[in-house]
Order: structure tokens, then sequence, then C-alpha cells
């Protein structure tokens, strides 16, 4: 048995942070039907990273999803889709505030036909903000949400973080807070809106940069690379054939780090006596390790450092975390089959559960995939109906 | 009502990646009973962001937990600890793996006590893998995760995401298993184990990157700072007085930002006729750009930008985006009254629930302010056993 087995998600997002959030819940074993538009359906089809032309991000994305092709300008294809809220207990949305309302398919709308339903809104800002009106990408919400200003080295502007975090952490929350109204909607019986902001997801990852700004000295955080921003050696640092790291946070650390050195004079110098003051005179520090590092490869610096129990670490690129003994054990890249790509490898979630087990239910659908089945199925239209449809482009 | 009223999560974790995630339940309106060694507790309680001498990082993370004081160590500790598991819904521990082993608090060995236990493990690597027992930071995780290799500009090292995203995304991913886990133990009666790693965490939110190497091509992505892999300009400019972004993906975009420019000419440009051919000439269309907005100030470029309707938007510091309007309007900033720091500002979970609004419940517990508490009315224990324990130390 699945956990979310019997539960029907009625999807109507699109490219990124909607669909992450609703493959979660897929992978769990709810039955998600994403709506698309009849002509071209999801961006992210468009393939970008491809196996056999097939969209590698939608492939992943939507895995285990139904696939309805439906036009919500046309009046049949909202009473269609209104006919399935009745049957679902969730829907999804990722539009910009109002275009929901404008098709008639709000909170207010939707609950007088399913009075039950949960109704999960993502966008950039939320469905009440000074802002919320403008358009919202991942940058945008990064750039706003205050994570560009503390990530990046301490010469470079602003970085974004080089994956959507903007959009990822705000499906995460967005699934957490589905799986949540459904937990409660099991004991009351009651459905509710739910409203999750890119930007408010964002500032939630602040920590430490905002508790330093919220505490007494009121101070506003930099870039500062990799490091610490008070301890030392806690950074990033170069062999003779790539980087590793070392995290260490106190003398005990430290000792250790100067005995896999073979350099026991450092835990008498005066400008490495303690963390803080380590922590001040990092460039020399950094010059002294990399003297040592730099005559070295990556393995021989970590076997060294292990030895020793400095907590230190290779850094993957993509390819070396993915075809990491790691990955393969925790089975986090499953081969899928799909119709046109084949076999294809994809990102697992990464949850274990000892009795219901997540896993990826079948391949992303084809553009309208399941469009007959789920009107067969679900709404029960005959075929001379769902032919009609068919010709007025409805579906 | 709260949407987890009733729940009871027995919390033994420290510092980041497991108190995020149980603030969560918290803030849902779970009872969270953290239980904490007498001497010291939580390393978070260490003072580094501070009010009035209060750790902050502990007073954001620990918010609205009942904190009990109990010697894991002790005979009698590891008896009254069961005797929460059996009255407990929940339990969630991120120590090493083979420490809940050693202390005799195994998922075996605990649903023995109550089948129904949800038991959730949050660890570097994961329960079972090659490297289960090697230290894990948050740094160790974003450097084996992977997305350390794409984080950075492009002649940087790999740099580590400015907030600690191996702790928070693996806390997101546990709290959404958790509930998850409830929901099915709500249907059938039955709990589970869970077991969440940092290092998979992180790689399951490489998105792009990571289905590039998946991909036909097998493309091993590199660091690009803020830049979109193939579109231009999606990037951090400069004006006089700070940075500003534009997220541009095609000719639309690139015609309304000439027009705001009063750069016409640029759509005949060889350099810049499509969205790729700009992506391969950036540098020169970065230059262009800041000819122009480095003679104005952020708020001059932005005006601009917007009244032309290209996606733009400032780079909020930490300061302007706490005290902005839309953290005010989304109240995601929260007063609470704490016994020693006084009132303290919060940042709020990132979920706006219309029936069951998730709110911060309290402040963050005294070390063992509600030991007693919690043994008299959880545990029915009578004032003479209660004095033993604490003669004893065992609490």
């Amino acid at each position: 048995m699945s956990a979310l087995e019997n539960v029907r998600i009625l999807d109507l997002t699109r490219v990124l942070s909607g669909p992450f959030c609703t493959a979660m819940l897929a992978d769990m074993g709810a039955q998600v039907i994403k709506v698309e538009h009849p002509k071209g359906g999801d961006g992210s089809r468009e393939p970008s990273a491809a196996i056999n032309g097939e969209s590698l991000y939608f492939m992943s994305l939507n895995r285990g999803k139904k696939g309805i092709a439906l036009n919500l300008k046309d009046e049949k294809g909202i009473k269609i889709l209104k006919s399935l809220v009745e049957k679902s207990d969730v829907i999804v949305e990722n539009f910009r505030p109002g275009v929901m309302e404008k098709l008639g398919l709000a909170y207010e709308d939707l609950k007088k036909i399913n009075p039950e339903i949960i109704y999960a809104s993502i966008s950039g800002f939320g469905q009440y903000s000074p802002l919320k009106n403008l358009p919202a990408f991942d940058m945008v919400a990064q750039a706003m949400g205050g994570i560009m200003s503390v990530n990046g080295g301490a010469g470079d502007p602003p970085t974004r973080v080089g994956v959507s975090i903007g959009d990822t952490s705000t499906a995460l929350y967005t699934a957490f807070a589905i799986v949540t109204a459904l937990f409660n909607k099991e004991k009351t019986g009651k459905g509710q809106a739910i409203d999750v902001s890119m930007v408010d997801s964002v500032f939630s990852l602040l920590e430490m940069s905002l508790f330093k700004y919220l505490g007494d000295d009121g101070e506003v955080s930099g870039r500062i690379g990799s490091r610490h921003p008070t301890s030392y050696p806690y950074d990033v640092f170069e062999a003779k054939d790539g980087y590793f790291t070392i995290s260490t946070f106190d003398n005990t650390g430290f000792s250790r780090l100067c005995t896999a050195m073979e350099k026991k004079t450092l835990l008498t110098d005066e400008r490495f006596l303690t963390d803080t003051i380590r922590g001040k005179n990092d460039a020399d520090l950094k010059e002294i390790i990399h003297t040592w590092s730099k005559a070295l490869t990556v393995d021989q610096v970590l076997e060294t450092l292990e030895k020793n129990s400095v907590p230190s670490s290779p850094i993957y690129d993509i390819g070396q975390i993915a075809e990491s003994d790691h990955i393969k054990v925790r089975q986090m890249l499953v081969d899928v089959e799909h119709p046109v790509a084949g076999k294809t490898r994809l990102p697992a979630l990464p949850i274990k559960f000892s009795n219901t087990p997540a896993k990826i239910q079948g391949p992303s659908p084809l553009l309208g995939e399941h469009t007959k089945e789920v009107l067969r199925q679900v709404l029960a239209l005959d075929e001379k109906t769902i032919k009609e449809l068919e010709v007025k482009k409805v579906i």
C-alpha cells in the first residue's frame, strides 16, 4: 500500500514549483491528474535536456501522473474541471494571483461544489501582498527573499543559488501544507485554502543570517564564500587536482588537522590559538593549508584527514555524485520506462519509508494521454460526449 | 483549531535539521516535547546571535515546544523516554546512525512498546550507505550532494550556498514525510520508520543540472554565477548604487529592454538576434546594459524597466527584506514574548491556511522548563518519584 493511496489531486500547475510539489505526492501514491492546455501543454515539455527529444525536466517532474488535455478558455472545459473538483481531495495551482478568479475557479467558487476541497495556491508573492501582481521567476524570489545577498564570494556581486531553490523550497512547503491539510480533513471533514509564496519560502531559509539581523547587534550579513562566519578552518581548499572541504569548529579539530599536516607548531602560533582568532587570520591559515594540500591529490589529502578524524569531504560534481556508490545504495536514481524516451534514469524522492515506501509510479504522461480514461473512469462520461468534446477541441 | 492538534511528537534532535523540522510541526499545532541533556542541552543554546544573551537560533528553531531535561545515559532516563514513546505519535532523532541502537532506542525496540509509533531519523548519509559513519555537517552534505559544484561564479571555487540548505531541505522533506505517515496511520492504524539523508535531500534539488547530466548529452554543469545557462539577459547587473536582476527569456522581453534603454538598434545587431545568440555574447550585452544602468540608481533603473514590463527586481539584503512591506503584510516576522529575551521577532512558517492557521504557539523552552509538567501530565508520575529523579540527576 502507498501512504496517499486513494487521494486524488487535480494539478493545474506548470514548469517547476507546482509540478515538483505534486510529483512528491504522486510518489507517495496519490492519483495526480495533471491538466494541460491541449495546445503544447506545460512549457517544460519543450526539451532543453532531453532523451530521444523528450524533455527530462518534464519527465522527471511529472512522473507517475495522469495527463489530461483540457481547454480552460472554453466553458465546457471549465465545466469538466469543476466536475473533477467534485471528485478530488486537492487542487493545486500556480497561476499569477487573479487568474483562477477570472476563470471562475477561485476557492470561493470551488468550495461550493466541494466543501471538503483543499485548494493550494503557489505564487511569487502570495495571494495578498503589495507586490502580488509582479511577475515572479526563481531569480526574483531569490533576489527579493534575501538569499542572493549572502550567496557568493566576498568580492562577488550577489549570486543566484545555482539551483532553483526559490521554486523547490516553495514546492516542499506546499507539499507539507497539503498533507497537513489532508490529515486535518481526515479528522474533521473540513477542507481549506493554502497560500504559499516563493519570497516567503526563501525568506524562511535564511536562518543564521536572519537571526544575526534580528539579534541585539542587528548585523546585516554579507557574502563570505564557503567559509563559516566565525570558525576556521571551515572552508573549501585546493589540492593538486581539485577541491575539498574541512569543517572544524574547535581546538580539538584544529589540533587533529595540525597532526595530519605534520605542523604541530601551529598549535602555539599566536595567530591560531582559538577558533575565533583563527577566523580572523583565515587568509594566513588558508595559505599554510594550501602549502600542504596543493602538493597532494584530493584523494591523498582526504585519506590523511580521515585517518586523523578531521571532518572533511570531497566536492562532487554532478556526474560524480550521480554515479557514486552512495546514490546507488540509496537507490536515488531509478530506471523508468518511457514510451518515447525509453529507459530513463530519474531522481527518486529522498524519503525512505519502512511500511509504505515512496516510489515512482510510472513515466510522465504524453500530452492528453489519459484524457479519455479520466473522463470515463472519474466522470463516467459516455463515448458520444467525449467525441463531441474532442471535435470542439475542448480536450 | 490547529491542523495537528492532539498529535504528540517526541523530539530528540539538536541544532538545525531536526529542530527546523519539528518547529514546522509545532507551528501546525502538534505538541512537541523536546528532550535535552540536563547539562547544557542543545548546543544551539550557545548564543552566537542573541537577544539579552539568549540564542536567537535556539529561540527560533524551538519556539512553541515543551522542553524536558533527561539523561539518556541513565537507565532511569531511558525508562522515562520509553514511557513517553508509549504516549506519543512520532519520535524524531538526528543522531549519527547507530547511536539510538546503542541506547536501546532503535525502531525495532520502540515499536514493541508502541506499534503505531512513527520513527523519523535524519542523518548525513541515511541509515544505510557505505558512508553512513562519516560525520556530516551542512558543508559536507552540500559538497557531496553536488550543489556546490554548480554554485558560485565561473572563475570561483565550488561555493557553499550561503544558507544551510543541506540541513533545511532535509528538515522540509522530513516534515512532509512525518505528516504523510501520520495521514496513513490515521487511515490504517500503522506506524513506520522514516529515513531521510542530507546528501539525498541536496541531490534531489539539483533539477536542471542533474537533468542535463541524465540527458542524451551527459553534460556535467559547472558554475555560471547568476546567469541562465542559455538565455540572456537573465542575470545580475549593476547600477550606480547597487545591484538588480533582469529575467528575460525571449525576443519580446529583449525588445522591451531595448525600448527601456532607448537602444532599439540592438534589435538588429547580429550579436543579439536570438536568445541563444545573446547567451553566447553575454559579455558584450552586459557591458552595454551597464553603460546604461551604471549611470542610474537602482530605483531609477527598476522604475524604467517596470514601466516597460521587463521582468526585473531589486536584490534585497537581509535588513531590506526583513523590513519590507511585503514581509509586514504577510506577517512573516512575529513578536514572541520570551521570559529572558523579552519581545523577540521570529520568522513565521511560510504557509497560510484559511481554516487551521499555523502560528508560533509560544517561546522556546528554558532548559528543562517543562520537565515536571510533562512527567506529571503525560506520565502521571507522583511528586516523590519526580523528586527522586531530580536528586539522582536523571532530569
